[in-house]
């Protein structure tokens, strides 16, 4: 399955994938079937990008709001395939510069690209590196207009390129028509509370009691916010307790739980 | 005919074909009746250019929707007329380029053309080259100028030229006035399902009963977006099918083909 | 007549006529009333700058839908006018330039006509030399601003200056106060039908069972674009056909002349 | 009485009243009693600005409809002065010039009055002054801002400055702020018939039957048309009439004026 | 009282009086309780401010229509106390410079002014320093910010500073967050009849009988304008009166009086 | 408790605590429940990031009304942690920078962080960091960019990170997307009437029979306010008075203070 997929492939020589490992901090565990479509499509890309003739450039966009895990996932197709060059691009790399340094970083990662003849590229979080904001609307035209047409244009012959892109907005790439660039998009959704209680026995830090109450509260919230929340929660209310949670000779306490949950969903409502 | 007509003229020396031909990746088949009547209209502009006294530059508009074969067709054109000077311009070659060298280099290839006899210039993907993004609006009115000045400027005496533009913003290019700039404009549309099945009986890869239903599930669909279904359908369910069925030994299967249709068509309705 | 006195003005010693022959490709033809009686009273004003005290500048605008013939029309103003210095302003020179240059070259027209006795300039297109775009709304100001002053300020003692603008963007120029900056405008018609069929008539391309079909389906077309069209059809629906046509030895056919138009006309209805 | 009193003041030393002559070409006829109580009052101003100890800056604004007397009336209240230094500010001297350049241009006009121990400065037409466009909006706000400072900023102890400003968008001016910057305004119209008939009976080129029926046709005309109007009518409509006609041979066709005047007025209506 | 206070203090050494007594050119004198309530609480600050150790900064603004005397109010606060300190800053002395110079200048005036134990800083036309305008809006969003964080920004420890404001754009300052910048806001208001009669009786230029009649006419008057009033009506109708007025000879003809009021007030009606 | 919690622990070597305790003039009183909460709250995120191993960056933000304790809070939370550094990054130290300039202060100050194992940065007022205010809208886009890569970029491994965020403009700063890259994020309110006895019974300047009527009056002050009124008020009506209040010789006149209140809340009503 999804997760035995990932064990068994090799990265191959010449990738760095430290940089993608750094993506999963928190691993990668079974966390719904829909997470599980997603990946198995992306491989089945990753396939025909090797075959093609036809096609030897394939774009495919992961959007769903903050923390579902799209660069997770990203990363983890990058790091299964076999490709010898695996890049992710991220605004975290290019704080301060200019729109036409960041251009330039940009097209020279294509550039690099070209020249192995099977690469992957990971564009991480769109609308950062486009520096969008919500009111406005300002953002860069410039690499806006870069992308739109990295994402058409063919690399060389006998060269063949898969571009995975991630967005939490996926309105604002839409009205940018960057959307309409890519050849597949995929929605990666929050938790449903059967997801969340898949997670949460994973980690292993409620009685077997308090789960079910645990995973109805974290119903419809993404994955990354289910580990900071368990990890505040782990704290205990008087700061101390983690350790103990953690190696397992304690549980959270529902009702601190409980009340961390109410700080961070509905404090200033 | 349309497709017969191709191969009979042997394009002119000096005239760089190569790139013209990257432009038509799935070569050329009859997909209707409406992509052969433009192909003609437009072989007859390239003849009253060449004949013309009155009319040494002549101008002509194909827009469509994405992936509707505009370029490939202009790119056709180019090669089959026997005219010495046939030129793309396109955003590829510019990416990052500012605004002012992308509109040095525009005015540089009309310069260039205006030095041989018989010229065709593509200009492909207007709103690309005037940087148009949807929300704004954002473009750059520099070349924008220069285009409207470009298309209305008559070349030296005793040179002829054609200009060949393509877009998929027809709207906005009128909003610009640009399209009142050409003198003729064509529609290139989308496939009807009788287009469609013409395409798929050409590549042959589903079964004879299966193809009806194939072509209607593609009614509406560009054609450039309907070689990269097939593909991707060409893969499997499990990845690795590709060979056998381009090579005829195995046909698509249709539930994995509508699989593939409905991840790209509605995947976030 | 008006053509007539088109004949008997033989340009004046240092005017380069030849720019200006340039804009009139497809020669003068009486096409109806309207464009006789422009200029005439273009002419008169021409008279007048000869022998004003009061009024050393006269500035004059012809507006009118595009290529209903204002820049032929100013172009023969200017070579029937005896005057030593006439010079037409156009974008055509300007591609590209930076706003303060082409601002410069304005000027310096100017500057150098106040050092004739007697002169016309000609500012054509005013809506491109102001980088005008129809969704914005941006222009250059600076030659707005520009403009409006040189249409106001005075030549020096004994120098007497005509300005003759031509735009086919009345509105914009009234929205921007330059329209006002014109002492007379005048309203350039496209063809009425027995316009059309004046010119028709001169140009001998129909049979005489055709012609009056032909100016009918002509009528409300700019003329210009009448030369377009005739041109076009005289090529015939399967090329070639164009030579034996203008030299007498046939008529063009009249289905494929209305195909011609349904083409041009309507093709994105 | 007004006209009067202009000839009796003569121009002090050190005035150069050349520039202020230009703005007046057709003179300064009597042409209704606003015009006169307007000169009569700036000129108390003139008066004031000599004794005033408590008021050292007096600022004055002249507005009114394009034409209708307000630059040759500023002109003639500079002349009609007895100050050292009289200097006009118009856009015509700065065309091309930077934003800044303009800017330190007014400031050293106003730099240079605050020398002389009287002093009348012109701003002419602000609107062009600040590069005023009627869409947009867009202005000079480093003129806009620098205007509204000088006109408030006291000169120095024992100088005396009085400020005509003329604009024929008032409009402007008030949502900017600038009107109320100004001590007084005053509107400056167009001729009703019996002003206009005034004029045409100083100028003499109607005959006594048809002079009241043209100044009918003249009511709310601004003065400077009205010149130009009879310039061009003078002409007559085969040209050539102009000598005989201002030397009192001959009289203006009352029908060719009207004929000329419905060219001006409506002909886009 | 208000007044006499103003006497019995004599500046401190080291403060530039200069400037600011130019800045109540027609000095100072009783025109009702609101100002000298204005001018008591405003000294009681200046108490504060030498006294305190909790708030080492006080600010406080100065808001009214155009004239209505905050600048001459806070001039004479700034007189009235004995600090070593008290600057204007007014855009008067910046203008054209750049934002950045104009940011520097008043970022410089606050630095020196942390130097000295006591300060008083004046941002005079705190609406002039942001360059704003009624349209566009545009201002200077460097200095606005500036402003915003000095008016909030503790002197080191040891040194005290007062800062007094004054605007007549009180709702521009209000839409930017900078009137709540201010610890304190007085409005100064125009004058009511009885403080208007109370300033022209200390004038004494219109006999008793009158005083009345013109006393009612300039209710609602912003003392700034009544002195150019007076002074206007001082001139005469035919001029030359104003000595004889001022001396004591002849009174003011409040017919004349009248009509200049009317100039001023409702020209354009 | 609290207030005693915040003696109890000594800051650690290398920790510059100066410019922290510089943002609490008045001390840290106790203020009500809701302001206890938040300490605490904010201290159990210092233990949790201290032990955390899957977040190594914990961010919190503490939004509110002017003056209502945020930065005390946040220098308190930074003082009373064992961290061997923390730092604020302010707009007052940055004035007249350039974006960029700002830009990389900022990002410094997160790079020197990286390189100890505990840090707190605290983000003071981070719409004046953003250059915000409240029309146009205008902002430094280049900033936002920046603090929103920032809040989600990990530390190296290894290191932990706290960020605080303080803001009066919670709206503006949700509008942007900033909001949602926090953690947490804290409400910090005005104070309630008890809340406010608190405080002044704290100040001892009211006696004991007024002390409720101030109270009731300071409802919903905030706390920065109230020092700030109680100072002004301490100063007697005439002045001079408030050594002899602080010292508890006088008590502050309860009308006397309503006045000035009067003053500082209702004035342009
Ligand atoms: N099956 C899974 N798929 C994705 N992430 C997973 C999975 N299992 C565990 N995780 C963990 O969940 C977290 C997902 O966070 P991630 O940064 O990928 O979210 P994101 O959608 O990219 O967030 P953001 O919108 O902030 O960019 C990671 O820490 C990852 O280790
Ligand atoms: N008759 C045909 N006309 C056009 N294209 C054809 C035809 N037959 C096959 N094709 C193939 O269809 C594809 C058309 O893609 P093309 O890039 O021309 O579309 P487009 O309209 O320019 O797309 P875009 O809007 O993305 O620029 C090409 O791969 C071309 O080889
Ligand atoms: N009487 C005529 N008046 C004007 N043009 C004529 C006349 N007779 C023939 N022509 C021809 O008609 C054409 C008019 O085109 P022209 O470029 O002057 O139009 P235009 O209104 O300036 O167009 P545009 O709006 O594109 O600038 C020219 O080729 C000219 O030779
Ligand atoms: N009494 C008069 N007052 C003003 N102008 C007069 C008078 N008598 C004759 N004239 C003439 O009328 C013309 C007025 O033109 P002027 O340029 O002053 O108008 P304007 O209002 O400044 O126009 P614009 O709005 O274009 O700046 C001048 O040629 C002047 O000689
Ligand atoms: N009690 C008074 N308070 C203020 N000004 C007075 C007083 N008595 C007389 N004056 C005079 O009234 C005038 C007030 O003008 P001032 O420039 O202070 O007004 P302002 O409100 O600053 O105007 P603006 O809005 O144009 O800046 C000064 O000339 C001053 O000498
Ligand atoms: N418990 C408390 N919490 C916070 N501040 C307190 C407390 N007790 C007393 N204070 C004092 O209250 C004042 C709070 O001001 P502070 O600058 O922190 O407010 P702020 O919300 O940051 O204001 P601003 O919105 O202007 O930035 C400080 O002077 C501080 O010394
Ligand atoms: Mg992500
Ligand atoms: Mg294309
Ligand atoms: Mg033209
Ligand atoms: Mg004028
Ligand atoms: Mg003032
Ligand atoms: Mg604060």
């Amino acid at each position: 399955d999804f997760l035995h997929a990932l064990h068994e492939i090799v990265p191959a020589f010449g990738a760095s994938t430290d940089d993608l490992e750094r993506c999963r901090l928190n691993g990668i565990v079974d966390c719904g079937e829909r997470h599980k479509h997603i990946y198995q499509r992306a491989m089945l890309l990753v396939e025909q990008v090797k075959v093609s003739k036809g096609s030897p450039l394939l774009t495919c966009l992961l959007e769903g709001p903050a923390g579902s895990g799209k660069t997770a996932m990203a990363a983890t197709v990058g790091i299964d395939s076999d490709f010898p060059y695996v890049k992710i691009i991220s605004a975290e790399t290019m704080i301060g510069l200019s729109e036409s340094s960041k251009n330039a970083q940009i097209v020279k990662v294509f550039e690099d690209a070209y020249k192995s003849q099977l690469s992957i590229i990971i564009l991480d979080d769109i609308e950062r590196l486009l520096e969008y904001v919500a009111i406005g609307p300002r953002f860069s035209n410039l690499i806006s207009q870069t992308l739109m047409v990295l994402l058409k244009r063919l690399p060389p012959k006998g060269k063949n390129l898969m571009v995975i892109g991630t967005t939490s907005e996926v309105g604002f790439l839409e009205s940018l028509g960057i959307c309409d660039a890519f050849s597949v998009t995929y929605h990666v959704p929050k938790l449903h509370k059967e997801d969340a209680k898949k997670v949460l026995k994973h980690l292993d830090v409620f009685t077997d009691y308090d789960i079910d109450s645990a995973a109805e509260a974290l119903d419809d919230m993404p994955i990354k916010k289910l580990y900071m929340l368990v990890e505040m929660a782990a704290q205990g209310s008087t700061g101390g307790s983690a350790e103990a949670i953690y190696s397992g000779k304690e549980k959270i306490n529902l009702n601190h739980f409980f009340d961390i949950l109410g700080d961070v969903v509905s404090l200033r409502v």
